[in-house]
């Protein structure tokens, strides 16, 4: 058995091992990124610029303050593909084995691959499962780089430039990375509707979560005949919900917010595809088939918003995650309507659940609230401008209205905070300050508060 | 006995008796202000102005829409006094039976006058104890009005001018309602320390809650010699302690995110003063010795987050409270340290109040935020400005960045419903939709879910 070559990590706590995979995936971006071969000729890019580039690119956010198509080489983009890629998976893996460490089995326990065998570690289960996810993750790729590749013959001079983009493309989307070699994000195509229905597939695949993925495959190879009996965790119906609701309301937002502005003389179909792209890519994608910044004000406050929730968890995606989201809003709502149990889709909710998803949200808003309140302190631009670039950050979407790069070295090192915390989640950036629960010694009484 | 006086009131639920009132109040405050003899000569008022100015004093917040100064006569001002006397101590009046009939007692239960006769129903018991809420408060105001009149006898031609600026100055002071008849609210007086320390000490005075001053005036009748034995109540100490700690802390980060900015130049008594006041303001007061706009856009940030919390509990004042807020935060804080038990001044919180207090800030943040994405779509102004207007309506404070008058109708209308809820509390408010809790005939499985 290999249990040998699993030792050393085997000491470390899941928290530490992601600590050390994004500290060492940073220092081995930057340094990549550094060497003169990944740069055009003549480019110099400043340290602070590097790291941010290589954050960015591990925590899948696709914030830039260069310009990727007149910084880098044709050897530095598939690099930072590689980059891409390795922030999803990594991030992605280690997340999935803290929350399978921690006990946090959501239902899967019976059913996934993890627990066939009793005898073996969950640590090589793990392994097993992450590997079985790399390799649909690389079909998912393959077929996608060869079918955009191929699309875009039609845009590109030479088949090398056409792969390219398709390959670039591919792993940007579904890393939910966002970053773009075309200069302009998707809008070069925003009336490609075939391109942009690509695109919006693997956004949605990079951003829907793990879990789900390996629920429907588990499904898909459910013997037929008895699928009535296979039963989705509640997890599963509740992010898969929660997901494609946000994605409906938030493209009728974008809409009904912009009806006398931007979409003023746009067909219907213009205007669908638009309000729909940008809804499906502040889940977390990134890309984007329109200048953003030409929404009104009110629509900025609103993708801000989007942006703030973010992906699933266990995605390659930020925020506070739909779960999250969607569970605060239970907790309220049955509040108000005065009962004490919350249920969803037949099931029970456990309390702590519900505590911890507020924590997550009230802290979530404490983090963007006083990196605001602390960069409007330095920089000149709108509050408008400083919100939007803030929830993109931490929600990992990595759309901006334009400020990324002017922004002071200050801020710079603020939105790479962000992304970290985001990207690996409120919960699990908490973890590293969690002391193990020490039984207490005194009990004390109880007192009521007054609340307001 | 009185029984029969009080019999139709005891048939409506306590949050109808408030719904009531708050209508009537308001009508009965549009209407006087719309008689002409409240009006100087030849001014006219539109509607929703009377409505807005109505709503604001009936809700201490003291934005207004109109010129106070130019628009009422002497008799109009002092009916605009009465009617924020009465929406101050109306609602709080009516906070503190709803507070008690559904028994959250806060300890006060062994000690308040209401139950010293067991016999007596609670309700004639709360109008003793208000009766006497009452009695003190003009007993203070009466205080205020003689020391503030006599000594604007130097900044006035006339006695009953300083007298009327007195009469009317404590009474905006302590009900926190913040109107003024300067035209410009303390400004003039930015260099007299006196009449601001007494300003300081009445709008504290006002948004520090009743239950405090209930537990104070019986600390200091309580039997000499034996007052080691004296316990303020946990809600008072929690309460006391957040209230003191926001203004200190809100002084400190008025200044530092100003001294590159407003404070240059300035002395240290001066810089004092001004942060000070700025700082006490925000717990609902509203009114202000400088022009708010002058401050940098980061303060206002951090204005709006001070006005976001706002009073204590049962107090003249508007927001979460001050006891929300640090629950909220007492929440995060154990859920970070990873322990179980809630706990402060030697006493555990119940998670009751914990959620509570959760429930009441994250809709809150639903209110602001839906507040300022519907005004940003018909408001030319500023991010800035609009949640500047927003949390001040919200908080019940009445500062502005000198938008108000500008305002479409349709904000005018979300300021007062967010005037409304401020002041009545979300807790109140939201008790306006909470159904009787039902027996739970079935009991669901409970299913775990990921948070993120
Ligand atoms: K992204
Ligand atoms: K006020």
């Amino acid at each position: 058995m290999h249990h040998s070559k699993y030792r050393i990590l085997n000491r470390l706590s899941p928290v530490q091992m992601l600590l050390l995979f994004y500290f060492i995936a940073v220092l081995l971006s930057t340094f990549t990124l550094a060497l003169p071969f990944t740069h055009q000729d003549g480019v110099e890019i400043a340290f602070v610029d590097l790291l941010f580039t290589s954050v960015s690119a591990i925590s899948v956010t696709g914030l830039s303050t260069i310009s990727i198509v007149d910084s880098l080489s044709t050897l530095g983009v598939i690099v930072l593909a590689m980059i891409m890629q390795l922030g999803a998976v990594g991030i992605m893996s280690i997340g999935t084995l803290i929350w399978l460490v921690l006990g946090k089995r959501i239902g899967l326990k019976e059913r996934s691959l993890i627990m066939t065998d009793q005898n073996q570690s969950s640590f090589q289960g793990m392994v097993r499962l992450i590997k079985q996810i790399i390799y649909v993750l690389l079909v998912i790729e393959f077929i996608g780089f060869l079918i955009l590749g191929t699309y875009f013959l039609r845009y590109f001079p030479t088949a090398s430039e056409a792969y390219l983009h398709g390959f670039f493309g591919t792993i940007s989307a579904i890393s939910n990375a966002g970053f773009d070699i075309t200069g302009q994000s998707l809008i070069p195509y925003d009336h490609d509707y075939f391109v942009q229905f690509i695109y919006m597939l693997l956004i949605i695949l990079g951003a829907i979560g793990f879990p789900v993925w390996i629920e429907v495959k588990e499904y898909v190879f459910f013997k037929k005949g008895r699928r009535n009996f296979f039963r989705f965790s509640l997890f599963t119906k509740l992010t898969t919900f929660t997901f494609f609701t946000l994605i409906g309301v938030g493209a009728l937002g974008i809409f009904l917010l912009d009806i006398n502005h931007f979409f003023v003389g746009k067909s219907w179909h213009e205007s669908l595809f638009y309000a729909l792209f940008q809804s499906v890519t502040t889940r977390s994608g990134g890309l984007s088939t329109m200048d953003v910044s030409l929404l009104s004000e009110s629509n900025h406050l609103f993708l801000s918003f989007l942006m703030f929730i973010g992906a699933s968890p266990s995605s390659a995606g930020g925020g506070i995650r739909t779960t999250t989201f969607a569970l605060a809003l239970i907790f309220i709502i049955t509040y108000i309507r005065g009962g004490r149990s919350v249920r969803i889709f037949n099931r029970e909710i456990y309390e702590g659940d519900m505590s911890k998803a507020v924590t997550v949200t009230l802290v979530a808003f404490i983090f963007v609230f006083s990196s605001i309140l602390l960069m409007s302190i330095v920089e000149p631009f709108s509050l408008d401008q400083i919100l939007f670039e803030v929830t993109s950050a931490f929600g990992t979407v990595g759309l901006s209205l334009g400020i990324t790069g002017e922004l002071s070295t200050f801020s710079k090192i603020i939105l790479m905070l962000l992304m970290f915390i985001g990207r690996v989640g409120i919960i699990t950036f908490l973890l590293m300050f969690t002391k193990k629960k020490k039984k207490e010694k005194y009990s004390y009484p109880k007192e009521r508060v007054i609340i307001g």
